[in-house]
């Protein structure tokens, strides 16, 4: 049996599992992502014990895709200092001497989805992430869209909730998207995580606001035939029927399609079982292979 | 010669040419945009006239772009009432009898600078035109996006400024992008139209926020490697330096690339003259004959 590799890299925790063709998952661990030097060679050491045709990898960024630059494959201007400027890419190609496909851990995520899961069949598709980070993958005309860099939904500037005065915890752009929604800001705003607060109704308001803002945005942008939203944040079951009452509101009747004449099936959570960003690492690498 | 038609169809005008297959245009006329009824014969007319192969149909908004909807070719939920649910795209195939290319009016102008103008040779680029109203046309992955239906660019919400509280134009959205931005938001807001406010830096300090505030969620949610910009309010030159120090101010280092660093060739004015909606309706033609 061939086998490939993945790897989903994100900012506490690098998933990696190997599986075959079909997008079966045959083993897998999780290594803590703590500084390249400590967490590459754990990695290595994992994937040296199974035989890789290839090796996809989803990545935490902002990372350069661009096969052309002098720093394709590095993490660029993350706020994860140690691992600014890493040549993620070329330290695994390197080291296992196997093809690589590589590309953002959203985008990832909207890859599984289009293969495994809830975006097979779509030609334009989000996966909005929202947790201790908030990012989106899309999938554009059919294709992965990187255009001049990659998308970067987090951090959309969106209008504040008139009874929020929350100063918003980015440390680029204060009150952006992720500044007002994400995990920790959920958590500094209102001084408990939110997996403690699941009962207090205004806390998920606001909440589904901001994520109803920014998906109405990103409508009138990109016009896309599904929002898949995953993230520790969207295990709060509660939000998924007040963002959409909210995006129906903001549209406002101003659009008219039949995807946003049943919202429920517009915005939905990921049908991957948090799998979504590891099986689309695991297509980067069968893409690579080809 | 083969001559193919082109009609830019805007809500106060129409603007009609014939021209060649190399975006020559030989000969143009411009119809008012009246009633359909009033409207449409005089285009028809005009067309008769020439022995055209294909037409291509760069229409205002929104409009059904799906080739497979009951509804396709017709104008959809426009606020220009007399237009709502025509089938402008039928009435035309049926008295012109020949291939009708169709796209939105602003598809058609990125089309234009990509086929002959400042987009030639990228994937990846949006045309927002800032007049009577704000639209935006978009090359994804190499191809004018429809997706679910096509973007609305000047329908995304951006969060006001401090110091503004204009209400907003928008009959659907009060202070969208096109609510606050628009012509007629600049003349309802300081009492007379832009174009007698020149000298007022205020007015165009703020109207280069706004504008900057799209660009800027743009770029976050498309990635484009470049901003094309026109319509009436770009034709206020000096907007063009107040807009791309504030987008410089608001990505704010976050993302680092060869675009961003050159804001003078990333955010640029229409080369067309003018003529990128036009020239982008002949393309259509051109490319619906083959």
């Amino acid at each position: 049996m061939t086998m490939y590799g993945a790897i989903e890299a994100g900012g506490t925790k690098m998933v990696c599992a190997v599986g075959d063709e079909t997008g079966k998952i045959i083993e897998s661990t999780v290594i803590p992502t703590e500084t390249p030097a400590l967490t590459m060679p754990q990695i290595i050491e994992w994937f040296k014990k199974f035989d890789i045709k290839a090796l996809g990898l989803a990545c935490f960024g902002p990372i350069d895709l661009h096969e052309e630059s002098e720093t394709y494959g590095y993490i660029t201007s993350t706020p994860k200092l140690e691992w600014e400027n890493f040549n993620i890419l070329g330290c695994l190609k390197e080291a296992l001497n196997v093809p690589v496909g590589f590309d953002t851990d959203v985008n990832g995520a909207i890859l599984g989805e289009m293969a495994y899961g809830s975006a097979k069949g779509l030609t334009d598709a989000v996966y909005i992430t929202i947790g201790t980070g908030i990012g989106g993958g899309v999938l554009s005309n059919g294709k992965l869209l990187h255009g001049m860099l990659h998308p970067e939904i987090g951090h959309m500037f969106i209008p504040r909730h008139p009874k929020d005065d929350f100063t918003g915890l980015c440390p680029y752009h204060g009150s952006c998207f992720e500044g007002l929604a994400s995990g920790p800001s959920i958590e500094s705003r209102w001084g408990a995580p939110g997996a403690e607060l699941s009962d207090r109704e205004e806390v998920w308001d606001l909440e589904a606001y901001y994520i109803a803002e920014a998906i109405t945005a990103v409508t009138m942008v990109l016009s896309p035939q599904r929002f898949i939203l995953g993230g520790g944040v969207m295990k709060q079951e509660q939000l998924f029927p007040m963002i959409r009452r909210y995006v129906g509101q903001m549209i406002a009747g101003y659009l008219r399609t039949k995807e946003l004449e049943d919202l429920n099936s517009f915005i939905v959570p990921s049908s991957l079982q948090g799998n979504q960003g590891i099986l689309g690492a695991l297509k980067l690498a069968i893409d690579a292979a080809e």
